[in-house]
């Protein structure tokens, strides 16, 4: 029986992620160390490290539990679909953990290439969903773009994020709408 | 003589700064500890304990050396003025040390409340110079503004600061005017 299988060790290992999760929340990436950790956890130190011999690999996983499912299969009206997306993602960034992974993540990047690789990753999977129902979406004749289609993420992601984040306010839905407006002239709008 | 007077505690301070600067840019906020700093800075733990019992207003007093002289100072035609502080932002947020500062702010505000003060005194600043110089353009007839002046900052900065940080790549010239253009309809353009 190899640890992965081990019923102890599959309880140990979760009970290890949930209590870095509740840490990296409450606290910041900071609080989560093999000590704070093996302690709210309620475990040995040496089951911590026996996991995770180092603190950062965890912090990663951690935050690969908050689950970033936006902007996948695009629907017809583009701008609805468009709309409901950023409506759901600005419902995102208001939650606490998402903030905290999203900046965390932003912030780590910086100087652990693993971060770095995950940021990069995130970035990567966003820009690509919406660059391409953009571009079906200007094919169809639904929307003329105002910038290119790999200029969709920043311009449509990084007001909220911004707002979330730096201003720490709400996202309201005039937010939103400039958003959609700035992508591009809408049909519907002719 | 006080010690803000004294010679020797001055230039002890100073140096203490520099060291931490000098830590936050190479290794991120969790390396501006107490005993990194003695060791970078050639001093003794004792004497930086005595200027900062804490480590976070230490790091908060580095991130305030780093200057963000934005916005300031509108001139006419506006939107040249917007185009040019816009392209200066990006700038700086391409430098490794703004991201730094900027990624870190967004990060510990979450869990540090003079943190937070910080992050929500430079978002209000940037909001308000920037509201302030589009409705006077708004009413000089320079523009007919798409959103209420209170988004502009996210609209116009929250673009950039996600390329930056969280795509990790260049600001072009082409998201800097659609981030102008996301504004309002410059009469230029009519």
């Amino acid at each position: 029986m190899t640890s992965e299988t081990d019923p102890r060790s599959v309880r140990s290992r979760e009970a290890i992620l949930n209590a870095a999760r509740e840490l990296l929340l409450e606290s910041g990436p900071t609080a989560v160390t093999h000590v704070l950790v093996a302690d709210r956890a309620g475990v040995g130190r040496a089951t911590v490290y026996r996991h995770w011999p180092q603190a950062e690999p965890l912090l990663l996983e951690v935050m690969a539990t908050v689950p970033m499912p936006f902007l996948d299969k695009a629907t017809v009206p583009t701008r609805e679909w468009l709309r409901r997306e950023l409506t759901a993602i600005a419902r995102q960034l208001e939650l606490d953990d998402v903030r905290a992974v999203s900046t965390t993540l932003a912030n780590t990047a910086l100087w652990d290439e693993n971060m770095d690789a995950r940021r990069a990753q995130f970035a990567g999977i966003l820009a690509d969903r919406l660059a391409a129902a953009l571009d079906e979406a200007q094919a169809r004749g639904e929307v003329t773009l105002t910038l290119t289609s790999r200029n969709a993420a920043a311009m449509a992601i990084g007001p909220m994020y911004y707002r979330s984040t730096i201003e720490r306010a709400p996202i309201d839905s005039a937010l939103i709408d400039a958003v959609v407006a700035a992508l591009g002239t809408w049909s519907t709008d002719r």
